[in-house]
Parts: structure tokens; C-alpha cells; sequence
């Protein structure tokens, strides 16, 4: 007969120095659950590696799925808390214990992220569009899908990842690219694309903005203006135009400027620009004054609200200090680090054997934090009256659930000082089942609910 | 007539603060470029997302391959440096600017990581062996296959990811899990699968290698005894146990020296342990006095030699301290730090146009160091009698190629005070003709050949 285990995934440590994660990454493991399988060729491979082995051994390994195993869990997107066990999985010792490293690998970059997307969110505030940059920074093409999903479940807008649009839904945003305004050297790259706009008409409309003494004249690089227009004759209802290929000042806003005052001639209106280096605030607030003024100049209000996009490494504290110099963006691309999480790149989280036959277990270390809670346990979010979370109890199964109303003494699991009386309003078990009886127990919520 | 254009993919600082990186995921580019296409499916979610868009640019999209691209690229596997293109590639402008991102993203991470491998080499000394321990920490599944990849490349002898050994022929080490001695309790856990060792035998043995009185006696965890019998049992050859799931030197030693000792009496040779946590330098030494102690008093010289993995988040400052107190280690596990590179999870590689129909192109920058090199240039390696390389030449293809015993006036690109004559004792050509001709160009080398 097998030994029967129940094994706890938890995080000992908020990420980020902060005071919460957001739990992401469940759904991949209950289809890694419904999947879990050893295929002939992985049995012909671990025969090789392993050539001493009994067939008894491989004869077990070539039946073995997840059939016996059965998981509850904190539904993802949840803010969670360390210690707390987000997974808790039941079974056949030997089943479960192979389910460890891929359990850890799926919950904890999916977590890590989803958190620091939340943390990027609050940071910025809820008036900002936050977008997510960060393929070419991730771990390959697939850690850049994990990217832009948890990103999105995190907190944010939109993604320049194409394929996780295709894939999951989530609205795909971007701009040109440098290399796009490079290619045009001059006015005179004319193809038969860009016969649409009458030069004449465009430059006279183009003078009066440069009278308003914010723009130099005359001087900005024809190759960007030629590039703007063939962007806003491909894309004249989305036109947003990358400002800093040669000089934000100098040539990209005064070019875009004219290319949006062309494109109002002719029924359309521009979405904006982004910029991609330099002191993105001071930038802004030029791009947001110059905005005004032809606005004004032209009597069209609704282009004081042009977008203005920054991107170019931010990260928390660029955010903050951003806000502290009254920024006029109105939406970041963020990528490297967001994706690769750089203020710590990994979770920490663990898979701790607790209870074998209905025998709790643990691992003791010399380090008090290390050592995990023993038995088969279940967590209660204990709320106020107010509807506000106190706090996340954790008992052991066969301890009596709380009540609402009924006054409850609980203990911080470390710190033997830490302790309070709380008397619940609301009582919320937070373990759902999501896999029993060889199959998946409770319907998922999609992308756009988890966010 | 559609452009045709060159584009450089290089990076600006080496990772680390180092000096060098180690340039990897080529063949992964070279995959890419034969899959180049559009399905079906992604015109219909792209004329999903841009409603707006003429009916020719789809057929133009659905047509759209690598074949009118070549590409030249440095070899996989080299020490290259910033500002040198470690790839060119030349064909039409759209086509290749449709490369970026994913260009970025397959060479960014391999070339980091890879680079973080060689590093962790490089400072563990050629003795020691370095086995990759990421999985759970890495982006996602594939993530962690690209680390165990690159890392392999980068001067690792081993994995912790079995998938990756399957799929790429990188040996697989590792050991059991603290949760495998949790999982027995005492030795009355009997199993008929132990039944090979006389208890009474096996006690009558540890007792004398009590006597050293390094050892105390008796009170060692007799749970954690049986799972390393029970492991004995299983891989008699291959026998190496994790020490710390109690104490070290309290009940993991010793328990390992009695199985140790057991296995030898049935004439096969353990291999010898692990530690996962606390003063690793010192439980090392503390190890290996006591196998030289078993070692004198057992008359089994080999046993001096037992190995010790070491692992628990081990980066590079660890492994100087380490050997500072002068470890006893002989295998580290190495996993978070690795692959999160933990230092600087990012490369920063870039993706530029630097020519469009012959004309060079540049973008400018009010940072200097951002200025990238127009021009579809050449990369040289030159050398020094001694067989050393002395620095790589870039220069323009239309320029003149360095030749042997010639001595030449070379400069650094962006500081003009740093200026040499060089006479090279022998001129390599970096760049390798990789893709060009609707296919393949040059025979790929396998992992080993590039590790």
C-alpha cells in the first residue's frame, strides 16, 4: 500500500521588501495535473540514465497520473500573504513528490510577476495606462507569454507581446520603431503609398505652428516627417508617433505636430507620441505645452488630450519620482523590469512535506523561519465589519472552523509575542477544490475575471 | 521595390560589471528563420486587431518568408564585447524589421545566462563540478530549458532538469528531497523492499565509527536513517544523501557513514552527500575529517574521497568565501542566482538599423553611448604571436580587410583617446555566413562542441 502525504506551497517572504503577493499560476498546474503522464520515450530515457533499476520500478512509473491526487488551493489572482499555503496536495507520497519542481516552477515566476505588475499599478495609480514591453527581455519565447499573462492579471492594460494577444485576449498595443524612422532618409523617399497628402498643403499647415515661438523652424529631420506621414497614412485613426529617433524637441514633436494638424485636415484625428529617452518628464510637460498651444491656436480642444507614451527602463522609483516632477504621460511601456522582476528576480516559493497517513511531519532547521507548520491544514480570511481582510488564520483541519461573531484568540506562527483576539464578520475559507476524482472540480475563471 | 536594408543585433555593456559576455541562442535564431511565416490564424487575428488595413497588405503578410534574408553572425559560443554586432542581418527592410523582438528575446536570456555560467566557472575553479539547479525559480518550463541549455554552454557539467537531458544530452544529477526523509518516521517503517540488510549487521557497524568521538553516539534520527537505507536500497551505486533535513553533524553524518559502511560490507560504494543549508564551509570540512577518519579506521582509502555537493542559493561571492574558508566541497548546486542572474537579470541587447540601399543609417541620441555605428560593417579578431586576441576591428565591408604583419591604426569607436598601432600575428574573420539562400548556410555544431 502507498504512503499517503500531503504536501504544502508556500512563500516564506513578501517579494520586493513589500507586505503582499498576488497568487498567480494555478491554472497551469491544474493542466500540467490533467497532462501528468510519462510518455514511452520519457520511460525509454530514464532507462538510460538509470540502467540499474527493476522493471517493477518502470512498469509502476509507465501507470502513474494524477488520478489520486487531489488539490485545494487559494483561487488565483488572491492577494496572499507568506507561510500562508496557496496549494495544498494530497495523494500518493511518490505522485506528489513528482509534481514538486514543476508545481514551483509554475506558481513562482507566474506569482513574482503578477506582484510586481500589482506593485507598478499602485504605483502609478489608477489614471494611467500601464503596458507591458517586455519580450525581448524574458526568458526565452515562452517566459515572455508567462510575462504578458501575469502582467495583465496584475494589473496592467495592454501588452506588445502579438502572440499573447492571438493567444489570451489581452489588448496588444505598441508603437513604430526607431529602425522605421531611420529607413527614410528624406522628403523625397516617395513611394506611391504617401501621394495621399499634398507636401504644399502639409508645410503651409505646418508654419503656423512653429509661430508659437515653442518650436524651431524649418530645421527638423525630413526622413522622421516622411516617416510620420506614411505612418499616419497606414494607421490614420491610430496614429502615435515615436518622438526621440533624432530630437524630441527640435524634430520629432514639431514634425508630429504637423503631420496631426495634415491628418485633421482630412477628417482624422491622431492618438499621440511617445518618447523613448531623455527626461521623460521635462519632455512631456514640453510635449503637453506645445499641445496646448496649437489646440488652442487651431481651435481643436481635443488636442490638449493627445497620449503621450514613455518607455526607456522604468522601473517603481522612476514612477515616483516621475509623479514628483507633475509628469504629463498619460501611459508607460514598461519591460525590463517588470519581466525580469530586477528588484528580485525569484519567489522563494517551497513544497514541504506536512502529514504522511495522517501523521503530521516536518523539517526542523536552525533557522526558526525555515522550519515549516506540520499536518493537513486549511486558512480562513477573516474580515471586519467594514469588509476590510484582518488577517489569514491557519488551522489544522480537524480544529473547529471559526465562527462569525464568535471571539477567536489567534497566534502568529513565529513570533509567540504576536497574538489578538478577533472577532470575525465575515469568515471566507480560501481553499478551493480544483482537482479530485481525476479531474478538474471547479470551472475556471477567465484572463479577464482573474485581472 | 521593397528596401533592402542591414540590420546590427548587438549590446552596449557587458553583464555583471564584467568584462566580456559569452555570445549564445544562434541556433535558435536559425530555427526561427526556417519557421519564418504567417498562419492563417495569425492574418485572422491580426485583421481581427487592425480593421482598418488594405486587402493587399494581407496577401503581402500571407507570402512573407526568411528567403530573400541572409544573416552572419559570430559563432555561437564565443567571448564577445559591446558595440560589436554579434549578428548581421541584410534582406528586405520590412522582413527584418518583423525579426526584432523575437531576435532580442532568443538572444538576450542565452547569451546572459550563458555568460553568468562562464562566470560561475570561472570563480569555482576547473576542479569543482557545477551542476545547474533552476528549474523552479526559472520563467516558466521552457525558461528553465533555455537556462539549462545556455548554462551547459556557459561551463556546467550538469542538470537538475530532466526534460533537459532528454531533449539536449546534458547529464542529469541530482538527490532525493528533504520530503523523502521526512517521509519515514523510524525504522520500524519497514518496507518489504528493505529487507536486504540485517539490522543488527548494519548497527553493529555504525557503532565503531561512533568511537572517533566526533560522532555522537545513538542519537541519531533513526526516520532519517531509514530513508538513506531505503535509498541505499534503491541506488547502490549511485548512493549520495542529503545530510541537513535534521542535523548535519547531530544525525545526518553519522547516518550516512553507517549506510556508507553497510553498502560496502555488500561490496558497492556510496557516493557520498549533500548539504542544503547552514555554514557550509565548515559542515564541508567537518564531512571530510570524518571520511578521512572512516576512511583510516576502515582500511577504505576511497572513502577520503567521498563527494560533497553543496547547494542553497549560492552566487558568486559565496563560492569566493567559500574558498576563502577553505571548503571541502566538491559539486555545487547552484539554481536561483544562476538562472534569475540574479546580478542583472538583463542584457540590454539592441536591434539597429544601420543601412538602407547602401546608405548607412544611424540613430542619434544625446547619449553618446547610445549612438549606434552606421554602415554594413565586418568584424576582425586579431591576434598576437602568443596565440592571445589582442581586440576586434570593426569595420565598414567597403573598407580594406586587416591583413597579417601589417600594421594598422585602430580606435576605439566612441573615446578618441584611446587610439593603437596593432600588427596582428593572425586575422579571423568572426563573422560566419549562417542563413542566406532561402536555408541553412553552415553545418550547426552540437551542445558539446559549443560548450
Amino acid at each position: 500500500m502507498e504512503d499517503k502525504a500531503v504536501f504544502d506551497l508556500f512563500f516564506r517572504k513578501n517579494p520586493f521588501r513589500g507586505e503582499f503577493a498576488i497568487f498567480a499560476g494555478l491554472g497551469e498546474c491544474v493542466k500540467f495535473l490533467n497532462n501528468f503522464r510519462f510518455s514511452c520515450s520519457d520511460i525509454a530515457y530514464l532507462q538510460e540514465i538509470l540502467p540499474n533499476v527493476d522493471q517493477g520500478f518502470w512498469e509502476y512509473l509507465s501507470q502513474l497520473d494524477a488520478s489520486q491526487v487531489t488539490m485545494s488551493a487559494i483561487p488565483e489572482g488572491y492577494v496572499v500573504f507568506p507561510k500562508v499555503p496557496l496549494i495544498r496536495l494530497e495523494g500518493p507520497l511518490p505522485v506528489i513528490q513528482l509534481l514538486e519542481t514543476t508545481f514551483l516552477n509554475l506558481i513562482n515566476y507566474a506569482s513574482l510577476v503578477a506582484t510586481n505588475a500589482a506593485r507598478f499599478r499602485i504605483t502609478a495609480g489608477d489614471g494611467v495606462q500601464l503596458l507591458e514591453f517586455g519580450l525581448r527581455r524574458a526568458q526565452g519565447p515562452d517566459g515572455g507569454l508567462s510575462a504578458s499573462k501575469y502582467c495583465y492579471i496584475g494589473g496592467f492594460d495592454g501588452t506588445s507581446n502579438v502572440l499573447a494577444g492571438k493567444l489570451f485576449g489581452i489588448p496588444v498595443r505598441g508603437t513604430h520603431a526607431h529602425a522605421f524612422v531611420n529607413s527614410f532618409s528624406s522628403l523625397d523617399d516617395v513611394s506611391e503609398n504617401v501621394s495621399f497628402l499634398d507636401f504644399c498643403c502639409f508645410l503651409s499647415i505646418v508654419t503656423p505652428t512653429t509661430e508659437t515661438q515653442l518650436l524651431p523652424a524649418g530645421n527638423t529631420n525630413k526622413g522622421e516627417l516622411k516617416a510620420f506621414l506614411a505612418y499616419a497614412y497606414a494607421f490614420p485613426r491610430t496614429c502615435l508617433c515615436l518622438l526621440d529617433t533624432y530630437s524630441v524637441i527640435k524634430s520629432g514633436l514639431p514634425n508630429f505636430l504637423a503631420v496631426a494638424l495634415a491628418l485633421n485636415e482630412y477628417g482624422y484625428r491622431a492618438i499621440g507620441v511617445r518618447l523613448d529617452s531623455g527626461d521623460l518628464a521635462y519632455l512631456s510637460r514640453k510635449c503637453r505645452e506645445a499641445f496646448v498651444l496649437i489646440a488652442d491656436q487651431f481651435e481643436s480642444p481635443w488636442m490638449k488630450k493627445f497620449t503621450v507614451v514613455a518607455s526607456n527602463d522604468i522601473n517603481e522609483e522612476t514612477l515616483i519620482s516621475l509623479k514628483e516632477q507633475k509628469h504629463e504621460i498619460n501611459s508607460f511601456g514598461i519591460g525590463t523590469h517588470l519581466v525580469t522582476c530586477q528588484k528580485q528576480p525569484a519567489l522563494g516559493c517551497v513544497f514541504k512535506l506536512v502529514e504522511v497517513n495522517g501523521e503530521p511531519r516536518m523539517k526542523l532547521s536552525e533557522d526558526v523561519g525555515k522550519i515549516n507548520l506540520p499536518g493537513k491544514k486549511s486558512v480562513f480570511r477573516l474580515y471586519s465589519e467594514d469588509g476590510l481582510a484582518i488577517l489569514d488564520l491557519i488551522q489544522l483541519c480537524s480544529e473547529k472552523p471559526p465562527e462569525v461573531g464568535k471571539k477567536i484568540l489567534v497566534r502568529h506562527p513565529f513570533i509567540e509575542s504576536k497574538r489578538a483576539y478577533v472577532c470575525p464578520y465575515k469568515v471566507e475559507l480560501l481553499y478551493r477544490d480544483y482537482w479530485g476524482n481525476n479531474g478538474l472540480t471547479q470551472s475556471f475563471p477567465s484572463l479577464q475575471e482573474l485581472k
